[in-house]
């Protein structure tokens, strides 16, 4: 016979009774942040999971700062052990939150006493329990709490009528103040604290503007900053307010790539921005041709007094003219025969790059340094970072960096410009980049737009990755551009700043409709990033009119503003998509219908979701549309549209609903 | 201006490329076990994602405790950044799992090579780069391999014809012994890795059959273990592998309650086996009237010699008269008059029953005895335990007291009787109960039975819930058996033991038909649980046959032996549901069709879903009724069915399928 084997010790918190599970928003199970913005709502739910049949109670845990206090909202049962609770995001910054629970002795008590007087049954005995429960809660509490507690606890246990005693049990202010001074020694509380990064709100609604400050010179004079605070009125009239600018240090000389990207350049040819480095400098230096540090900062100055943040590009690169390659040779990789690794897709060489050794055996005196390339323009006034590839640079990187920023300046702003596969865009947005370029881009079709903004909008990702629509870069012009003229231009811009709360052109070649591409390639054919180029703004044909007022519908609508509350509307027309936003507080509703073939004029008949619109389904609908400026009145699930793409290939419909029954004529904004 | 702020320092495993996420299985993200039995297979899968276009490398990682050493298997890319590896867990025990993965040098290497060579690039330089990375794994080799590999560094440096040396890089052997030798220096693991519970094969499939030792004595007298031993093969011939026992402890006298549950007993009641403990002693005693811990033994010797095992239930509540009342009386909870509080739900008072107070200031001690009772019985023989109500036993308590005791005799199968809200039900099994009562006894449509499997059968809850599916209980006649007859009698007993590969019954009640209720209620008249019954086996109209005919499929077809491989079909009539089974080695398949109408004979059309089936949708399928003994074969996705429950109300076919389709008239079994 075996023998019994001695028992081990039992868990030092076993007197926990309630498990708490499935803590929602949660990232990852709680590893990385939620994100949200100042001002938002964090509702929390939870699962609450206690033995036997004793009511329970729990808090919602909420601090602003590691070091601040907790600050307790009540959880409200939802039914089927689930719980929720809500609070204010204040102010940006990295805030944590959790969830406390205990089993409610007296709530248990009072529910018990009430069933059983109700039924006739003898609680004398109960009473002199619920006494002591009171008069433990009264130890607990001050003032006149505590004497209303001793004297309500005396009163249980005196000999007066049951019928009085049991009034006095069952009585609100009791249970007012024993939820106020509850006995939590044997609570459960969920370790460790999740997360929640407050980003300022434009993080979530923002409207970017790139362009080469290289073609903004009068008369084909390289453009300087000056030059474009000198014409910064154009983009803050299009309603922009994120002037994002390319590479502004210093360009390298050796293999500098010449005009659409020639491997050998022409003496005069300017040079990609992203080959970074030459005798003026590094990633800390100014471009001489842009002008100095100075003139950066009264660009910077001049876009605040027009409501616009200037965002630069950083790219952790080399041409082999940085001075790191000198100063630093152990940042880089190094070949056997002694020379620098440049960049490489086997076969094709990238002589003008060579990339930093991230994972090197000077890592850590190399990331120091690039955080300091993020705070020496922090300190010139830069809030927002458009990062060029960082899914070539180690996640770990970004995360230590990112996070240790936003330590010292909360409401920095990282882009993240990886145009790569899901994961790795999901794994950078989870360590700390803010927004995320995306694949829509490339999603033309109804089917591709519907499933890829299901995929961004719903469940964990829209936690943690925000998505920033353009239709356009500098790196891509993609082929229904290329092909579908001035509609396509206008679906586009459309879907970007309607589906995405945050948006942003690479202009001004988007308003002005060029579509010439490299053959065979989504490459801009004398793409600026090799050459300079005048732009006619004033060209009648621009689209800068209609950018205006999708950036005016923008800021006029609190439903364009977050990406919450979209709903997808059946249509019979594959080329026709229809959608609606609404705003998380109700009062807003923007219905847009888009034809997504720029060739051909198309009708449809659209099924409305009227519960994802909010509206009574027995009620018509009054839709103004913000672009056209028709007026439509739609009775029952049917609406039909019309959209001819030489006209205009949208409608952007302000819904005025009927939100209840009684009252026949009351529309809503 | 803000002055700059210190740099932070980096973290200290900056170094470590890979980031691993999403490994699965896990349940909760690991903060609990996956459950598997002896001998399955563990198929992890997991995201790797790594900065740049470096080639990854992977391994999972499996030790069969928490002392051994891990053992490795290769990870394979499935596209995507998704990596899966499997092994077999060849024992039962408490294994441990986790992934670790590197950026493969080499690999990227060899990749480079591959491409810039097929280009026609000169490579010179990096075969001196490929020279170093083979001498570094040389030096992590030994004896053969490492002498190899130094020569291989040799050969791939030495200035002989490239492409020469890149035939040498290109080599199959060389990449094996790479793979061998790999540098995982900046290797990232998964930590903490996850936990996997192996139990014995009865865990997963197992048929249960419950029965009152009381009412199996001869010609009306108190049955002992001996009757039941003596009777035994009757249970054996029905082809149940576990023999279950309500509490065979001594039974209380205060407050016993009388036949049909009543307040009040007659002298002679033999009273609830739950309401445990008397002079003869508690928990760890046996019944006198039920015999001696001998006599225990010896039906446990007995049942293992037909194949059987005994199953008991753990009930941790007391009898007034339970032993613990005078010498534990810290162990209860105290009423302010001094008495002990009973349990109750107001108004409802149970007198007979004290609850323990596990949360009490005498937790440990208590928890502590609990566990003993456990063990006091394992030493008696015992390794499947029913236990009562665990749910009104902090759920703490259960991971401390499962934990610990499988730590010492891992083969041991706990089931969990929690008839609660689902939470809850999901709580128990996480924290380690082997199997579950479910709600199968209630969901009687096609629309529920549908909706419960699948909820049962995909997801997290398959990880660590084993459902075992009861018609009836004890505690439930439910009233389709009360009120469908023979019919609904088979049909549960089809549906219970082919849905799920545990299930079990209450006999000899359910073969025998029994199915009056107490009026207005889910309880069987005259219930065993508070008189001794008789009953005649031999009843001619015994479903025993039937029984006996469904366990034996049952161990004859792998593909009802687990939860895997379900898959339900459509029909046209919704009392007729049809689902199938698959073996996960795809050896074996049973297609189930039931007529859920106890009244009326139904016909229908079942639309077969041929990929779930394994089978080629263009050639026929052969089935044969195992029950009924009919061939059908069906061409094409529509079969014909035609059920008369006055005949028999289910079929339970085996699928004999054409795999491939170049061999017209190859079956499988």
């Amino acid at each position: 016979m075996t023998p019994v084997l001695p028992s081990p010790q039992p868990p030092s918190l076993g007197f926990r009774r309630v498990v708490i599970a499935d803590i929602r928003p949660a990232v990852d199970g709680g590893r990385y942040p939620t994100k949200r913005v100042a001002g938002d709502r964090l509702a929390v739910s939870v699962d609450l999971v206690a033995d036997g049949h004793d009511h329970l109670c729990g808090d919602l845990l909420v601090r602003a700062s590691a070091d601040a206090d907790w600050v307790r909202y009540p959880l409200e049962p939802q039914g089927n052990d689930l719980w929720q609770a809500a609070c204010e995001l204040s102010a940006i910054g990295r805030w944590s939150y959790t969830v406390e629970a205990w089993v409610d002795a007296f709530a248990t008590w009072r529910w018990g006493i009430e069933r059983k007087a109700g039924a006739g049954v003898d609680v004398s005995v109960e009473m002199l329990d619920g006494a002591r429960l009171v008069r433990e809660a009264a130890a607990r509490a001050a003032g006149d709490d505590r004497a209303w507690l001793e004297e309500r606890s005396r009163r249980l246990a005196e000999p007066s009528p049951l019928a009085e005693r049991v009034a006095a049990a069952l009585d609100a202010q009791l249970s007012l103040l024993m939820r106020r001074y509850p006995d939590r020694s044997q609570a459960t509380r969920h370790e460790p604290p999740l997360d929640v990064v407050v980003d300022p709100v434009w993080a979530r609604f923002s409207a970017w503007y790139e362009l080469f400050p290289r073609s903004w010179g009068e008369a084909g004079r390289h453009g300087t900053f000056d030059d474009v605070a000198a014409r910064l009125d154009y983009v803050a009239s299009l309603g922009f307010d994120v002037l994002y600018l390319p590479p502004v240090h210093p360009i390298g000389h050796t293999h500098r790539k010449g005009r659409n990207n020639v491997v050998s350049c022409e003496p005069n040819d300017p040079g990609s921005p992203w080959a970074i480095g030459a005798a003026a400098g590094g990633h800390e230096a100014v471009h001489p041709e842009l002008g100095t540090v100075e003139g950066f900062r009264r660009l910077v100055d001049k876009a605040q007094g027009l409501g616009i943040k200037v965002a630069i590009d950083i790219a952790l690169q080399a041409s082999p003219d940085h001075p790191y390659v000198k100063s630093h040779p152990e940042w880089f990789v190094h070949r056997a025969d002694g020379s620098i690794q440049y960049a490489e897709n086997p076969p094709k060489k990238y002589q003008d790059v060579y990339p930093f050794d991230f994972a090197g055996p000077a890592w850590r005196e190399l990331w120091t340094e690039m955080r300091g390339v993020f705070v020496t323009w922090i300190e010139r006034g830069v809030r927002i970072f458009r990062v060029d590839n960082p899914h070539t640079k180690p996640i770990a990187f970004w995360q230590w960096c990112i996070e240790s920023l936003k330590a010292d300046y909360p409401d920095l702003v990282f882009l993240a410009e990886a145009f790569t596969r899901p994961k790795m865009m999901y794994a950078l947005a989870k360590v700390g980049f803010s927004q995320s370029y995306t694949y829509f881009t490339w999603r033309t079709t109804k089917a591709e737009i519907e499933a890829y903004l299901r995929e961004l909008t719903s469940g964990e990702i829209a936690e943690f990755f925000r998505p920033n629509f353009w239709p356009n870069t500098p790196d891509i012009l993609p082929e229904h551009l290329q092909f579908g003229g001035r509609p396509a231009h206008l679906t586009r811009a459309v879907l970007a700043s309607t589906l995405s709360s945050n948006w942003g052109i690479y202009g001004p070649v988007f308003e002005l409709l060029v579509h010439q591409a490299r053959p065979g390639s989504e490459e801009y054919l004398d793409n600026e990033k090799y050459e300079l180029r005048t732009w006619n703004l004033q060209d009648p044909q621009s689209l800068a009119p209609v950018l205006r007022r999708l950036n005016r519908i923008r800021r006029e609508s609190p439903a364009l503003q977050s990406m919450a509350g979209l709903a997808f509307h059946p249509t019979d027309n594959e080329y026709i998509l229809c959608y609606s936003k609404r705003s998380p507080d109700d009062s807003d509703v923007i219905l847009v219908v888009v034809n997504l073939d720029p060739g051909h004029r198309h009708t449809a008949w659209i099924t409305l979701d009227h519960a994802a619109l909010g509206a009574d389904p027995h009620a018509p609908l009054q839709t103004h549309d913000l672009i056209g400026d028709g007026r439509y009145l739609w009775q029952g699930p049917r609406a039909f549209v019309d959209l001819d793409p030489g006209v205009m290939p949208a409608h952007v419909l302000r819904v005025y609903r009927k939100l209840r029954r009684e009252n026949a004529f009351e529309y809503f904004l």
